[in-house]
């Protein structure tokens, strides 16, 4: 996906939202509980889609979540990828990383998919663990650069020359994405408002993927304000789970007009 | 599996051989790239396994060459699995690590395979990101230190209050590890032969498991001199590709009798 197709959507839709598909089947509305689980979570999954998807510029599953399926996960991703029309991004949550020969297995593995532009990665292992990725024309990395969750402080915050990690990460990566044919963005939590205006200024043409903002605390505003229009901000359980009864779609379309409603305020279209 | 269960396996065998399970189809000996993709895999597996198994004390199947075969990709892994018997060392090369929600569903996608021992875990994401795995009793999480790939230049090295990125990861993740039921050990690459004594004053007890000797030019001297016996080095290619005839599984038996025969020289049993 071209970076202006991506632009396009978010000016038509006026929104900035990417709805984090990651089912778990404990959380399921109740009316589809009982059937065949693999069913159930695609149906859950289609009705999600159709529901929000006047709101939603991109869809962001969790690999964890289809992994902890078992043999079953493989074609419940597959089905669901086919119900996201193709100018709708498609984020492969699964912050891979491995060594250049490795990385290229799993670069292959996920951009093979039908439908899947981005990838989130993960920075330890450095460029010829990120480079793979990077190397797919008009595919997306977004790097982890600070995260939304506690553990972000353990790491991430270290300072070597005056420079916190996730600012290497960003600068570095910066430079590594000129030899690749695709783009780079950044995952950066919206639980850190103040830093974000920071990251902007460090990558001032990228986008930013944004996870934090709902169940983990963070807040939107400052995350538009610094960011749009160049961001996609994620959310998950407060869309899938706006309500465990048969009304869940209609719960979870509530809730993403809302979340679009609420982009309203802080960002003049 | 209990340390001493491993350490039972080293002294029995008077082998430090973990074995990379690591399958390119295009790799395959070409009696076996005419069968069905899934079977040819399998079987190809299945010797090298039965092959190497009076010298390994563990075996590591990288995620990455599973995921690139597609929906096969869940069953080749769990067949592969079934030939390796329960008292030697399965480690599941996944590099996983997310928030704490996200990571418990990998852990359990994971540590629910019958057979999984041990997984690899990156650190970026910090604490929460790492002791869902570590929570599991007697299961194993080798956390990536010092990797052996040149990327671990970029970040690894980095130093803040005089002690690198790696140092941080290895003292942090050390006081975590009291708090689960799990075993710590670290990912620390052969390439890196001059900072190896180092890491194991780090980590007095720990196990290492070391990838980066044969086709990535590690040496096995200083490796086995400060880190034996609590250490697994993994050998991939050099092993599995010993031969592309149709005596591959001899070939692999061979190499891997030769690696035996060079701990004998570095160690005393």
């Amino acid at each position: 996906m071209h970076p202006e197709a991506l632009s396009e959507q978010i000016y038509s839709k006026k929104s900035f939202l990417c709805v984090g598909l990651d089912p778990d089947p404990e959380k399921l509305p109740i009316c589809l509980k009982s059937q065949d689980p693999a069913e159930g979570i695609i149906a859950f999954n289609q009705h999600i889609i159709e529901a929000t998807l006047p709101y939603a510029v991109a869809y962001k599953p969790n690999f964890a979540f289809y992994e902890s399926l078992g043999s079953i996960g493989y074609s419940v991703l597959e089905e669901t990828l086919k119900c996201i029309p193709p100018h709708v991004m498609v984020i492969a949550d699964a912050k891979r990383g491995d060594i250049g020969n490795t990385s290229a297995m799993y670069a292959k593995a996920v951009f093979d998919r039908p439908g899947v532009d981005a990838i989130t990665v993960a920075p330890y292992m450095g460029k010829d663990s990120v480079m793979p990725f990077l190397s797919f024309k008009n595919k997306w990395v977004f790097l982890l650069a600070l995260t939304s969750n506690p553990g972000a402080q353990d790491f991430q915050f270290l300072t070597s020359n005056e420079k916190p990690l996730h600012e290497w990460v960003i600068q570095k990566s910066l430079e590594w994405s000129n030899e690749g044919e695709g783009h780079l963005g950044f995952v950066a939590g919206a639980t850190h408002p103040e830093d974000i205006p920071r990251l902007r200024t460090l990558a001032p043409k990228s986008f930013f993927l944004v996870p934090g903002i709902g169940a983990q605390g963070g807040e939107m505003e400052p995350v538009i304000r610094h960011l749009a229009p160049r961001v996609l901000i994620n959310i998950g359980r407060q869309i899938l789970y706006a309500s465990s009864g048969a009304d869940y779609a209609e719960a979870a379309e509530r809730e993403a007009r809302n979340l679009w409603e609420g982009f309203k305020l802080y960002y003049n279209w």
